[in-house]
């Protein structure tokens, strides 16, 4: 065996922390973790950092002379994450990084950085579905492959949130509530319930499976802040569940990849409907293996840690990776803006007054939207308006929105409107 | 770029037509296919091989002057199979192969040729589990993990036949017999049926998870024939489907790692349990990653070449590795032979006379085996024996054992026995 690859790690949160422990343990034969840098130099981490250097500013990793591999794990989409991992790749060392939210939003700088000649690792295996190994799998195991659909559930958060509210019927408010408390969720969960982090890691994965530079701006983002407990009630009765699902599919006939976050209705037969609680999933279409599906944790110090010690063991053996294997410049796949048809779940609020319904009913099929299944639940005494579902028939998106913008014009009929797309399990 | 590299194929049945297209197709940028060999030169595979060089003797790829990687997808434990894969390694040229049968019989002088340095690799995703890339995903996305299980359903043709007696309520032969009409089975479907197929794919995957030597010695293999119509009804009755598992575990009272291919009870909530038809999975649980789970086409033309490009995919980008990346010689772990304790699934032919059931019950509680629930089904008029079906606590497999042969000492009582472990979920 060679030299050993001396490691300086940057963020000793739960997953640095892990990360220096297993390494000190031996977990990754040619790796020696030499210098470490977080905030508090004092902090107890139930780790002993004595036999390693400690270095104040994280920056200096890149140029310290007994760190060959740089590992950044102190987050943060810009500031000095990102200085670090420009500095590392610069001095030609190879990084590991667990940062989404960096890589979508600097994908262009930083695989300039990478895709020199020889080319710099940048490892980003912990970056997307935690400890399942989705990177591998796609860049490598599906190599050969022609990609036609990503769809998963990468945010853990969102999909905790919606189980509970399946399984223990409580409110979204509630079911966030409990996942702030069992730390499944942020103080501030901005970034998860509003499905931006799904968003950042789809359009990492759609790097790898279909070449399209990372670009936020191509995602259509909605979060599931607006899915009710009745909503939840109402897809059971379609024997359905509610997921956030992250979407990137190629558009024969259009051209282009259209990537998408958003809540979906999945029959429970299918793959990502048995995905519970705070794992990730991701389902891969491709010609000419298939359909391979991937699920485990997707979060927790423990499986961001396997993730990043994986990356780590690539480098140190010699199999490391330049990020997206080419400068996004040289990408050539599009966005698509456009929406694939699909079938809506549609929850409108109508007045509980005779003809309420055949309006609405005409409104859609004057719309070209026709409708599969309906289920109304009895009214509670006093309700104006009622909910009422519609299960459609494929639609175009844009026949669909302008329906609902007809809905929406009639206000003294139907007052609110809650559009899903049904996942289609096979394309 | 730099220059091409040059590939040569050796059979060319549905896997190998398969990949000699996709690679003409330009699926793997920097392969270019040079030669071909297959027994029939003139056979129409609808694939144009006018400008690759036909080789009579496959064993002379190995020399061949125009052949950088050698491609072996002929199959056989040993014969001109592995006379070439040994060829190849021994002129330093990476080989990629689909046969499990001779990495489970061979591994050790394959892994002394492979294991050199440098390096010649020997890929073989397509080995196990066809075209998911479990190869990938334990030996790479997993490093840095101490293994504790590995589960799978690794022999479509087993999973299909157990599906179709489930969805279908066909016997078992009524099963095999529409298998082998879709392709799922063979015309001879020993391998597959018995056990030994399963078995062969888990010496190498504890190989890469465990450090265990290939040798099918250490598999306590039972195939599914014995499994009957009436099995997976009772099974239906516990919520529970039946399941062919492979399983490696990690033994720590005894130490070493235990091996076995079995038809389980598997409850239905459980990952393994929701794979119908001709699909593979793989359950890896490690620390500190926890529990991944991987499910796909585990065979069939499309998805084994899936696999062989995407090693070939790795060789020609530089980052092949060698077999199982050790000698079988330096691997130290060892193999035990003690099953772990377990929950059984017991089906007794028990003499339809009073008394057999108190008689059975008190030979099983003699024998340290308590039983957790009972399902007897109403008698045919006429039947000498009815089933019963207990599901016993955890018991040690000696236990077991010992009350099975006491029952069936007591012919007048019990004139059929069949015991089946139950799978847990968590280990």
């Amino acid at each position: 065996m060679s030299e050993k690859k001396r490691i300086g790690i940057a963020g000793l949160g739960t997953v640095g922390a892990q990360v220096v422990a297993r390494l000190l343990a031996g977990a990754v034969p040619g790796a020696v973790v030499t210098a470490v840098s977080a905030r508090d130099a004092k902090r107890d981490r139930g780790v002993d950092l004595s036999a390693q250097r400690f270095v104040a500013n994280p920056l200096d990793l890149a140029a310290a002379e007994d760190v060959d591999v740089v590992v950044e794990l102190m987050g943060g989409e810009g500031g000095a994450a990102l200085e670090l991992v420009q500095a590392a790749l610069r001095a030609g060392k190879p990084v590991v990084t667990a940062n989404k939210a960096m890589l979508a939003a600097h994908a262009e700088g930083l695989s300039d950085l990478s895709c020199v000649s020889p080319p710099v690792p940048l490892a980003f295996e912990a970056a997307v579905a935690g400890g399942i190994p989705v990177i591998k799998a796609l860049r490598e195991g599906m190599a050969g492959n022609e990609i036609s659909r990503l769809s998963g559930i990468l945010n853990g958060t969102c999909n905790y949130i919606l189980s509970r509210m399946e399984v223990a019927k409580l409110s979204f408010e509630e079911a966030l509530k409990e996942a702030q408390e069992k730390g499944f969720a942020e103080a501030d969960p901005f970034l998860d319930v509003s499905g931006t982090d799904a968003g950042q890691k789809l359009v990492i994965l759609s790097a790898l499976g279909f070449g399209v530079a990372p670009n936020m701006a191509h995602v259509s983002i909605t979060g599931i802040e607006q899915i009710a407990a009745q909503d939840i009630s109402f897809a059971a009765s379609f024997d359905s569940v509610i997921r956030l699902v992250a979407m990137a599919e190629r558009r024969a006939e259009t051209g282009g990849v259209f990537h998408q976050v958003m809540p979906m209705l999945v029959k429970k037969p299918a793959s990502l409907a048995q995905v519970g609680n705070e794992l990730n999933a991701l389902k891969i279409e491709a010609e000419p293996v298939g359909s391979i599906f991937l699920q485990g944790p997707g979060a927790g110090g423990g499986a961001t840690a396997s993730a990043v010690l994986a990356d780590i063991s690539d480098i140190v053996q010699g199999f490391g990776r330049a990020l997206f294997s080419k400068p996004t410049s040289a990408m050539k796949e599009s966005a698509s803006p456009k929406p694939p048809a699909s079938e809506y779940y549609l929850r409108l609020a109508l007045a509980d007054k005779p003809g309420s319904m055949a309006k609405a009913t005409q409104i859609l099929a004057e719309n070209g939207v026709s409708i599969e299944e309906v289920v109304q639940r009895s009214s509670q005494a006093g309700d104006r308006f009622l909910p009422v579902v519609f299960i459609t028939h494929h639609c175009e998106n844009s026949a669909l929105r302008a329906a609902l913008e007809a809905l929406q014009s009639q206000q003294d009929i139907c007052n609110e409107v809650l559009a899903l797309p049904v996942f289609a399990e096979e394309m």
